[in-house]
């Protein structure tokens, strides 16, 4: 499903970040390259920005200044991440071009001043970048510091989408190449309803202002036009730079972070998987959305070592309260990153700039300068990492996947569904907390995957469900597999169309039930479920109306509209199980579904404190559990082996970690598991 | 004031709703009047949003599949109510006329791929739809099917207002009509004011974006002007259909829930007056609001059997959260609609859709097909209602009228008010609940209505007032009337100016008292209202300084900026009584206002228990009444009478009536009212 | 700093409002002369909205209601302020000149039929501006009634930002003008940051929309580049008039309530200041904010006495609950003004509009007219002011600065700060609340300002602080002067470029510490804040991980982030010494900062009872405290001497003073101060 992974050529794990040296004078730089060495800095990535500064008119180049940086890298040891300018082409170019401009849903023409690519639809953009990757793979093919391109920076963000008569001119020949004629494009959109029906492809406009809620596949094509079009300039860019030169190529996502791309699409198009996170501050327990995105990065690239590209050292600067990090907290990030797989730890950015829309970030170098809490800890994360070089390479252990779906998120989230309080993001973190509670380490998949070497398949929320992939997962609980499944799942095709036969249809067979009516509650309202063991807990936001086709009630509603009906199945199919729970339940309510599901799955948790994080890493013969104690006072788990941080040998299968500390245990042989 | 009203050739009640047979295939249509025939539909609206299918090209026509289907509905026994398209033009006609395309206030012009109608001043869209009506009206005005014409569909929603080029140039022409010459507009506006003086017609234009709040008179007649506008797009439909067919024409209102359409207006213009309701589901008390809705369509119907065009079977799908209906409550909606006047009880829609924006929206079919709970509980209503023949044609008794004036709700709702949190909507609902709550029924009237016939006229939210209606209000009351007025009444002009004299100054002949200053209370602050006789209430949100001219003070306020003062007024004219309550006050709080105000008209409130609906329809010496008991609990009514759906005989005086369920009681001869 | 100031010709205090003769007939004008006489009316503002008017056609110019106007005055001895009517452009203008018209940052053009100047960069704007003044002040030069002209209203309000071509335009000779080069700009601007460089003027436009957020040094430039081409147009009219007339010129400022017009610069530009006010009804202490634009406008204009030239009666109609002044309450805000060094008392307006969008504006005659409580309130302020004559050219006393700096605020308000919630003007409006509380007079001042005659320089909010600045700063603490700055200051230079050493790096010196890192709290977090002497006070939103470099600690974080840090120093600089706060405290809890300042500075508050407000003005020896008192009960002071208004003499130094009322006391010779 991906390509062939490439690791750069960086010994151990690579470490590092953005280094924007045309922001600083020589003079610094200088202190730059003498302050990394300090710090254990091996990589960096250049140029992500400077368009303007390599060419200063149309097509005058100039590159003496990035080959003085990246000698004096060079000569300092550190290796060079090269990034492609094109997320923000240069005043001039906009100005040439004014129709390269991006086009907002309402019309509004967006000018320059902050930062952003072009209409990914603009042609002349499409020549420019290709122009520029090309000059500058032609120019650094050979240069000894480039040992990976780093293309564009963050695709879909800040803009993606384009409304303007380019990118129109672009989604009727995308449409047309995905339908062939009209009448399969008016069935698919079931043009019928509302009188929408097209006889002529120019009169397909994009879904842009609309007197009320325009057709929602047509939204869903368009969400999947925009993903592919911004991935066709992604592939100019590498083509260009590939023709010229071999190292590793990759550009750096924001995995559960940003929206408008399908990471599985895109991780068959790069050499090496890179990822970008940031800790929402206000959420007191972020770490956990941290686990989220680094096992989503990992999997999309179908589990090999990623790369942390972006990370930071304390606040960011764009949420409404920057929450600043803690001592200590970064070093539990970073590792948190690493234990599950990433083999590079990099910053936004190397030393913070004093100028522009981004000061208040934090960075390896602050403004406070070396002498500081955090250059501190930078230099010390440095020697940490340092430590771990046996450990690069190794994999992450998952006996269970969860499933996560792009296009799904995207038909889920148009208007006008039944409740807008029940949405995939948030359903997704808080089944993957649940998981992440209990310490049970997952894999993200999408349906059509080979799930069969799992033991669990989640699906926290799975509303568009194609009936090949309710295929797959009926044969994989047939075959032996235990399925769990969130509320309102199955309930369209591909095109956001409601299943023939009703919500649920396909998935009918699988969980031995179907629904006959989506049960929001009203704001505030909350509804009880009880079991059959007399275990009862408290749903919120959604019930549904479950027509039973097989399964066994599990639970049932006690209060709420659904009062009497079914709200926990379990249905019985071959040699598998498949749950299906039909309501909104927090982290701690899910406890009362999962530890039945695990129950069916011979999923064991390792039953170590909650608040302490262990994830595996194995290669051959040998593991690696990074263990994180997020909490406030220690904690002692049943876990033997020498950690490599300290040194530290836990030959008496107890491992004691401090409040806030961070392990990286070299297992011995014994048991692990468990704790207090 | 209204037209003579026709009631479509459909006997007794009339069941169906919105059919699109061009979502399906013709295996589904023979399906579908199966079992029409058993849910017992004898009239179904075909063809709202077929424009795309019956002009597939600009003068190209296909009717073969609409001769199809009404052959079909015929032959089963269904009754067509058959719709123009003209809500939803196709996008070849937005591709040949983009100037036909409406633009918001802020200039946004919007495309096409949702639905809504052209802009109303497009001469090319107005020529279209005359052409396409006609075309209808030609070929099936004596189809045995089509008992009825359906123009359009929910005027003004999506769009109404259009602020491009055609408008304002139609607008010019609006107020040219209006006001003759230009010193006129210059007065009827105030230009004066801020300096906004008009010397020539071409300066003048619409209130679109400004760098501030625009003259409010002006915003006033744009208000009148769309409805106006709005109205011309319908009469030329019309006219066109009944220059070739006989069938009573329609169109479909939104009462109480679309603001922009002057129903006194528009029932004056259609054969017979239909309306939309849909339940706003956080309100749990959403019965009452329709009620309310009922009501008012009745009342612009001048009383007479209307057509429940659109409702619910269960939810919607266009709210936040769309709340189901349980099981009996589609039953109750659809029987107070009819015990409040409506004939016909139509859904939207017959077959819930696959696809489109709309597929959440419930049905009389749900996805879940017709072994379903929604499916049963309707072909028990068509049960039902085939029960209550000798119910149909009757009006319904009421000693009460409130009064409700668009006009005065578009003026009273421009910016600027002294607070935001006193609205035209939002004090008709509670006072309307205050009179729901005590089984008073009423009809809704404008103040310039022959008003004697009534007991007692309700003015929750006169903001507006005329010298003419406050004249005819004096008089009501001079002859022996009761009127009641809320706060913040009687302050401009039809002008929005405020009258010379000050607020109020033309009620001050009736109500013995004028307002020298409104008092608006701060966020979250209340104030008290104490009776002479003890009694004490909250307001809040308002209060005001009244200067006594004739009246009694019945309440003073305790508390808030207006203590010491009136709060409560009651003036003794002629024959009759005029009070005014100068502050916001509760459905709680309201019953110490209209128990007082009651004994004054002597109305007398039926006693039924709180949360049991009555509503009584008479038809020469005979009465029906419909109870409808809301409560969770059974309650017992003394009601004598014959219930029509069970067949039930109450001869001992005494009804009793389940939680949740609804009786239709030919009454007995003895006396009514009361019950636990 | 500010030009030579020129009080205009009228006796005693000025009295009156603005007045809008053109919206009423004849027989009101004389109806409102012999009112204003009633009244005490001694100065009214006409013509402010009058160009529609006074120049009906282009070119075509209607003089003759204006004569007969200003004669009818004249005749009645009322003194006329004469206003240009440059705010409000007629119909014809913006028809004749549609690129005239305001352009929003999304690029709408905003249309005719509110109010509103055009843009300021339109050059035609420019032109008819400077030939209606031209015309006015030729016609009135010489008039007996006219005593000083109006220039414009409210510059900025509604609009003051254009983004038309027109605009661009005029900032890209701005931007010419204040860099010379591309080379300074990119400079300035931190080009480098996000690939912005320019190298071409022609490249640079205005920060409209974009992607994401714009180059905040660009938007500050922005910000002042605006200012100053609002102070060109009122220039152009200024000089206008000048070259024919000689009264003094004026332009109503909104001070403190009006953000985009850098009022130290606007003050040098005009020979008398004026300022509007408007109490924010839903605060209840409103009057707090009252003072502090009191304050700021006297400090603006150098301390000499301003014209009060738009406050209101009553209610304003522009907020969301307009709260009516009770009564009393209008006397104390208006001798609030007046003891603050107000020696004109206007209002708008002197009759309520019928009319148009402030017709729920209260007015000097209301809409109930003469017979009113609100026109006998005004009359008997009239009386009052008329007893003050005495107290009139005199000034304010205060031993204290509080450091006002519009380019700071415009900096810190940019986006994407450590903090939405730490805001210039919440924490401006709380510290001087904590002095107000105290009753210690404040000046505002820049910290380029000579300060020396201060004995304590309140910062509270400093965001931006040059180098310049921050030597000042220093220089007045090592000559004995006490400083007290609060939290996120010194962080930026003029370009909003963090300084290079750190945040705070230019306040080091003469605050002994610098701030390595922020640490924004998060939403509802608060933080303890521990005093060497057991004292502990709570502080929200903010804290911040200070370095110590020669200060002391005076209080540290009890909890929050920042627990164990340093919270509040104090440095001994020279004579002088120096605080730092860096968390947000509250009214009372700055109470325990500020008790040890004004030890420091040897300020000691006067121990009145707090929320009885004393402002003592003072001409050579003769000393005038007006007395406010804003409690619900009555208060007793030691004061000596003889209130102006009753005549009444506390030769015992005791004055009574009732709840609500207000004295001004020609001061004895003995102590004040303290009292119950």
């Amino acid at each position: 499903m991906t390509a062939q992974l490439r690791w750069p050529s960086v010994a151990g794990v690579a470490y590092g970040g953005d280094y924007n040296p045309e922001q600083w004078s020589r003079e610094v730089w200088r202190e730059d390259v003498a302050l990394m060495r300090e710090a254990g800095v091996n990589l960096v990535s250049v140029g992500i920005f400077s368009w303007a500064l390599l060419e200063p008119k149309e097509g005058v180049y100039d590159f003496a200044w990035l080959d003085e940086i990246l000698g004096l890298l060079h000569d300092s040891g550190v290796a060079v991440d090269l990034g492609t300018p094109s997320v923000s082409p240069p005043a001039w170019f906009f100005h040439a071009y004014p129709e390269a401009r991006v086009t907002t849903r309402e019309g509004v023409i967006m000018g320059f001043g902050s930062r952003g690519m072009a209409s990914h639809a603009s042609p002349v953009y499409r020549v420019a970048i290709a122009r520029m990757a090309a000059a500058l793979a032609t120019r650094y093919a050979d240069h000894p510091a480039v040992v990976m391109w780093h293309v564009h920076n963050e695709y879909g963000v800040p803009v993606g989408e384009d409304f303007g008569p380019q990118a129109v001119e672009a989604w009727r020949t995308w449409l047309r190449a995905r339908y062939g004629t009209l009448e399969e494009l008016n069935a698919a959109w079931g043009t019928a309803f509302w009188g929408q029906h097209y006889d002529d492809w120019e009169h397909v406009g994009a879904p842009a202002a609309t007197p009320t809620t325009p057709n929602p596949a047509m939204k869903l094509d368009w969400a999947r036009f925009t993903d592919d079009a911004l991935r066709e300039c992604f592939r100019i860019e590498r083509d260009a730079i590939r023709a010229h030169a071999t190292q590793p190529i990759t550009t750096n996502f924001m995995a559960h972070q940003s929206w408008n791309t399908d990471l599985w699409k895109w991780a068959a198009e790069v050499d090496v998987v890179s990822d970008d996170h940031y800790l929402v501050g206000q959420d007191p327990q972020a770490h956990v959305a941290l686990a989220l995105s680094a096992d989503l990065t990992r999997s999309v690239g179908g589990g090999k070592p990623w790369i942390l590209m972006e990370h930071s050292t304390s606040a960011v600067n764009w949420q409404g309260r920057n929450i600043a990090k803690r001592p200590g907290e970064m070093k539990r990030n970073a590792l948190t990153h690493f234990g599950r797989g990433a083999d590079a730890i990099m910053f936004f950015q190397w030393r913070a700039s004093r100028y522009g829309a981004e000061k208040f970030h934090s960075a390896m170098v602050p403004h406070a300068g070396p002498h500081s809490r955090v250059f501190r800890e930078v230099t010390e994360l440095g020697a940490d990492l340092a430590k771990l070089e046996s450990v690069v390479g190794s994999g992450v252990d998952a006996q269970v996947a969860v499933l996560y779906d792009w296009e799904s998120m995207w038909a889920q989230e148009l208007e006008w569904r039944p409740s807008d309080e029940l949405q995939f993001r948030g359903q997704m973190r808080t089944w993957y907390e649940r998981l992440w509670r209990d310490n049970v380490t997952v894999d993200f998949a999408l349906p059509t995957h080979d799930l069969s070497a799992y033991r669990l398949v989640v699906a926290p929320s799975s509303y568009l469900v194609t009936a090949d992939a309710a295929a797959r997962l009926t044969d994989y609980v047939r075959a032996g597999g235990t399925l769990v499944v969130g509320p309102f799942a199955g309930v369209v095709d591909e095109h956001d169309a409601v299943h023939a036969g009703g919500f649920m249809a396909p998935l009918r067979d699988v969980l031995g039930v179907t629904c006959e009516e989506f049960l929001p509650l009203r704001e505030g309202e909350r509804g009880a479920v009880a079991f059959a063991d007399g275990a009862s807990i408290i749903g919120d936001v959604w019930q549904e109306d479950l027509t039973l086709a097989g399964a066994e009630v599990v639970a049932t509603y006690a209060s709420g509209p659904g009062a009497g009906g079914a709200a926990v199945t379990r249905h019985v199919l071959g040699s598998g199980q498949a749950w299906y729970v039909s309501t909104r339940l927090g982290v701690e309510e899910l406890k009362e579904v999962f530890v039945r599901v695990y129950a069916d799955a011979q999923v064991v948790p390792p039953g170590y404190p909650e608040g302490v994080e262990v994830v595996t890493r194995r290669v051959g013969e040998e593991g690696f559990s990074v263990v994180v104690n997020h909490r406030d006072e220690p904690a002692t788990l049943n876990v033997t082996g020498t950690d490599l941080l300290t040194g530290a040998v836990t030959d008496d299968g107890v491992l004691e970690i401090q409040a806030g500390a961070v392990a990286v245990v070299r297992l011995g042989s014994h048991h692990q598991g468990g704790g207090s």
